[in-house]
């Protein structure tokens, strides 16, 4: 029989010993209340069997997160005030990146890594100097100076360093620009650039890495040849960031919350899918690498999206399973169709009844919006989902851990705790 | 120094030792999705306070529970089912009060903790034979059975004695009818009876009681004198289960569900309150009786309740600060005033702008349902609160545990966990 001391007690069941990783992966799913990770259960099941499958979130939670901002902006946050809450600890303003109340610049868990010698990278599906990555990586007043952000990502350094080793997602609008081209800058500084994600399996780990994919964000998932293309990017960084020292990586799946302010059950439910298999990698990896922890949560909810609606007890994501392609794809491509019924039918992978088919006939040849609308509506109507906004919403999102020092973010957190918490578990007293 | 064995240590860290809890009150808040939880913290704030005071339900959170009924009812859940699982660990259809898809019954938590020697009891606001009460105390084909399921309460023996020894609530209308008098049957095999939440102070405790105070469910908590009525009926209940042998009480906030079918954001955060006061005293208590587990969550959520709406950032609960009666209770007052506006603005606590006044111009004197809806979208403007449905939706919902065994309830659970749980902490094996 072996002992240990009781003053050792408290320490081994905190799992204190041993319990500072080396490395932290910090995921955000944009957008993602706690309606998209039941709706997703439910969207990946197989209904073919009697059980509802757990998902790797099912497997993954310890607790939730409360998001609202600064008092100055009320309850419901933006996901620039998000973001800066969970990379600095700080609440600040709706549109803050990494500044404070007062405007004032705050450091954040990215920033701290680099200074300590980690390598630091974001793998995002928007544009790289969208307001989450931005607020790991960049100091603004604004969100909205996507052009001054891009550049503090060459210009601002961490201790003479860039802050960031490894870059990929979207922004060819900001980051090649008539006035500057900032990837000829980090070209010239030592950077590797590619622009399709296919060409990443061939680049060079020991050299710093910049990818960008698209002008703004990256497509639907739904519309790309690589279906986890979030998960290729995230493998990707974090096979050029591994090294002795440690690394901290910003993943976000940023398009939830785009589907989300869009209304569209259908891009939600497979940007969700984009997620949960980079999550279900994560996974794999930790246990693998048992000095990595993975932290995932949402900045917010977005949408007001219900599991249900207009009185009926109801929800039915098997219509989701068959899209061939994103429903604003397929409402651009019946815009010109002259049998809608039958190109309806074959994209998004059921036939129509005749209240559907009657439903196409608003669409013309003009209005783009009104097509996707069409396409968003008829699949509402299908699979009985609810929505109150094209906005944010206040509703505390879930939160999930794995690896050394998960425990920490066990129960009711602020979203300020999740940054305080990496904060400590990097070694800041 | 102070050693333990290494066999003991995870015994220890698990906290098995003394672990499992002498009483177990499990409280539902029937409808208590994320949102309402969540909502109910920026009502309470303290708005003169720049930080967002934490609620009873977060220094209580332990993770979250999904709700989806068995395969034949899809994936949204009613009561009945919800009931069902929470109380008995098995998935069943809609409807269904502790009977499986095959309408045999199964054991429920609470008689089991009757079959060995416990005390049991109910504390609702919603009548006592309403479908969660019913669902750990009862087995019927169907919730809407009411008259069936009152009398199997006198009926149906738990080893020869009555399944409930308190039992506190609404149900006139089920307890005292034309073809039997279920209250005067109780009062014949020894209970004590009362009819009124003041007259509760001056029951015996040796005695077992039924108390009814309404038709069917209670007022609404801003249109009782007593605001705390869950809390009232709660101590008097754990004063009545008290014994050496330990208690499974079962405590229902009714209401939040039925203001959520109602779409009612003032009743919706009132009967929160309500809860939270009874949490509050029961956070006490656990810390006075350390052997006592209390374990709170949702059977699911209602209406499609959100947080901000309209693509506007914003919620704004402190406009349901000052109401003075449920919103039901003013639409009924205002259907017969003379001046509206004045009265409007006495009862809901602020002054109504020009569009405000011109809304209240709709309500007449022969629609109490137009009166109430008018005076629900006022205030859902007023807040910015948005709804999806007058039914249910299938969002997971939170989990709230303290004292022996708390730490069962850990992460993501089935509802069936909950049930599955306290089988286990009451000693099935």
């Amino acid at each position: 029989m072996k002992f240990v001391s009781t003053v050792l007690l408290s320490a081994l069941c905190m799992g204190a010993v041993a319990q500072e990783p080396k490395n932290v992966i910090m995921v955000v799913g944009d957008g993602m209340g706690p309606a998209y990770t039941t709706a997703y259960r439910y969207f990946a099941d197989n209904k073919n069997t009697p059980l509802v499958e757990l998902t790797v979130f099912d497997r993954m939670l310890v607790g939730m997160a409360s998001t609202y901002p600064a008092q100055v902006s009320g309850y419901v946050t933006d996901s620039a005030a998000g973001a800066t809450a969970l990379a600095t600890g700080v609440k600040s303003y709706n549109g803050a990146i990494a500044v404070d109340v007062d405007k004032k610049p705050v450091s954040t868990v990215l920033e701290w890594a680099k200074e300590h010698g980690l390598k630091t990278g974001v793998a995002v599906t928007s544009q790289i100097n969208h307001a989450t990555p931005a607020g790991y990586s960049a100091h603004n007043e604004s969100r909205k100076n996507y052009n001054e952000i891009a550049d503090s990502y060459f210009d601002d350094k961490v201790d003479n360093r860039f802050v960031l080793d490894v870059m990929l997602g979207g922004g060819w609008d900001y980051f090649i620009r008539d006035d500057r081209n900032l990837v000829a800058e980090f070209e010239g500084a030592g950077y590797q650039y590619v622009d399709k994600i296919a060409d990443l399996s061939a680049t060079d780990k020991n050299k710093p890495l910049l990818g960008l994919f698209a002008d703004q964000g990256l497509n639907w998932s739904l519309d790309m040849p690589a279906k986890q293309r979030l998960q290729t990017l995230t493998q990707t960084a974090v096979k050029h960031l591994e090294n002795d020292k440690g690394f901290f990586l910003l993943v976000e799946a940023s398009q939830i919350d785009w589907a989300g302010h869009s209304n569209d059950v259908g891009a939600a439910m497979t940007e969700m899918r984009d997620l949960a298999d980079t999550m279900t990698w994560l996974e794999q990896y930790v246990s693998e690498h048992p000095d990595t922890l993975v932290v995932l949560t949402a900045d917010h909810s977005t949408g007001g999206f219900t599991i249900g609606a207009n009185k009926i007890y109801r929800w039915e994501p098997q219509w989701l399973d068959n899209l061939k392609a994103s429903p604003y794809a397929i409402a651009k491509q019946l815009m010109t169709a002259k049998n809608k019924s039958a190109l309806a039918a074959d994209l998004l992978g059921f036939s129509l009844n005749d209240e559907e088919k009657s439903m196409l006939d608003a669409i013309d040849t003009q209005d783009d919006e009104l097509a996707y609308q069409t396409v968003k509506t008829l699949l509402d109507i299908r699979t009985n989902t609810g929505w109150t906004t094209g906005g944010h919403t206040g509703v505390d999102v879930p939160v999930y851990a794995i690896g050394p020092g998960s425990e920490k973010f066990r129960g009711m957190l602020n979203n300020t705790q999740v940054a305080d918490n990496i904060f400590t578990l990097l070694g800041r007293e």
